[in-house]
């Protein structure tokens, strides 16, 4: 294994171990020795790829942003759809997506800017608002950077929701059902109709983009 | 100062300092020697009102269902925005209220029920969709339940994200949009455009309701 692998692999391993303490204990409470023994990487491998807690958690927050790829539709709606969909799929499948997730609803993560997944997200789905205007998708009094924050902060209260009532286990409907009800207040009826919103969509996309990056060269895969 | 009242404001005095003490603490770290010191009551008192910590944080929560009861409107629908504008406007200018938020987003709190508050917030939701859709003011594919569940999630991550990026300062914009979204996918077109939904809404009923409780006797106000 080339010297750029091992450091890769030692670099998940840590943030794997962060994210499975950061779960269990909440921001305030982690310490990075329990990381270490959690991890068994060594003192010094550990402050190589993140100087502090804060550079941890950050880690573990931006993970949640390494999305796989929503591949181009023509439909704009529906490619934000899907964004949002395959979300809710990888929070429900992945631990390390759900801690950072629960890390960016910790309130008592003092120091900690939980700030940036919100303005991230919001962003992608303001560029993918953006372009379903160009295309007459949206209904015309819509605004996308408001709409943008709606799409956000909804999907995060009904993945809050879903944690505290089934730990997450019905979040794929309860996801389905909220771009059910706000996608008529944002779409021309004629898109809207026709949008692929079930709650086994996120699967369906994310085994589609697992075939898509198989049928590519590795280079391409980033 | 009869020996009920007293009561019922050394209760209303523990309940403020544990409210203050677990929105900068959190659950976890908060204690009740520092309740104690905050509320410059007696251990005695402080038992008297509530047996543990955990009954002090149930106090706390149940105080957002205090709500000031909205009047009856001839539109169901308003009649649930009106509740939801009514909420944001106290969660952004009632310290108790706040807390009692932020209590049930701390994921943190072990042992303590945090999905009271969104049942009964279902709960109210529910009862005020029923009548709506028995009015004929709902899309006829709309389930009430299912809906209920909606307009708590979504408004639950509204406020967590206006928290996060402002604390709170833009909720009212926020909680006004998220209607305007909203609506459109529960209700049917006539209805829906006569829906007042500003930003300006929550205060005006917080008025209202007070003008209506002192016109009344007393013993009426609960």
């Amino acid at each position: 294994m080339a010297k750029q692998d091992r450091a890769i692999r030692t670099r998940r391993t840590i943030l794997q171990a962060a994210a499975k303490v950061f779960e269990e204990r909440g921001y305030q409470a982690a310490t990075i020795a329990e990381i270490l023994s959690t991890a068994g990487v060594t003192k010094g491998a550990l402050y190589f790829h993140f100087g502090s807690k804060e550079h941890l958690a950050q880690g573990v927050l931006n993970e949640q942003d390494q999305q796989l790829v929503v591949p181009d539709r023509e439909r704009k709606l529906q490619q934000l759809a899907d964004v949002v969909l395959l979300h809710a799929y990888r929070l429900q499948s992945d631990p390390m997506v759900r801690a950072g997730v629960r890390l960016s609803m910790d309130q008592h993560a003092e120091g900690l800017d939980r700030s940036g997944p919100f303005v991230r997200w919001s962003g992608v789905c303001r560029e993918l608002l953006d372009k379903a205007q160009a295309q007459d998708e949206l209904l015309p009094h819509i605004v996308p950077s408001v709409t943008a924050d709606v799409v956000v902060s909804t999907f995060a209260g009904v993945q809050y929701m879903s944690q505290v009532v089934s730990d997450y286990r019905d979040l794929r409907p309860r996801t389905s059902e909220l771009l059910r009800h706000l996608f008529p207040g944002i779409g021309v009826p004629s898109v809207v109709a026709l949008l692929e919103l079930s709650e086994s969509r996120g699967k369906k996309v994310y085994e589609e983009i697992l075939r898509l990056q198989d049928r590519q060269p590795a280079a391409a895969v980033s």
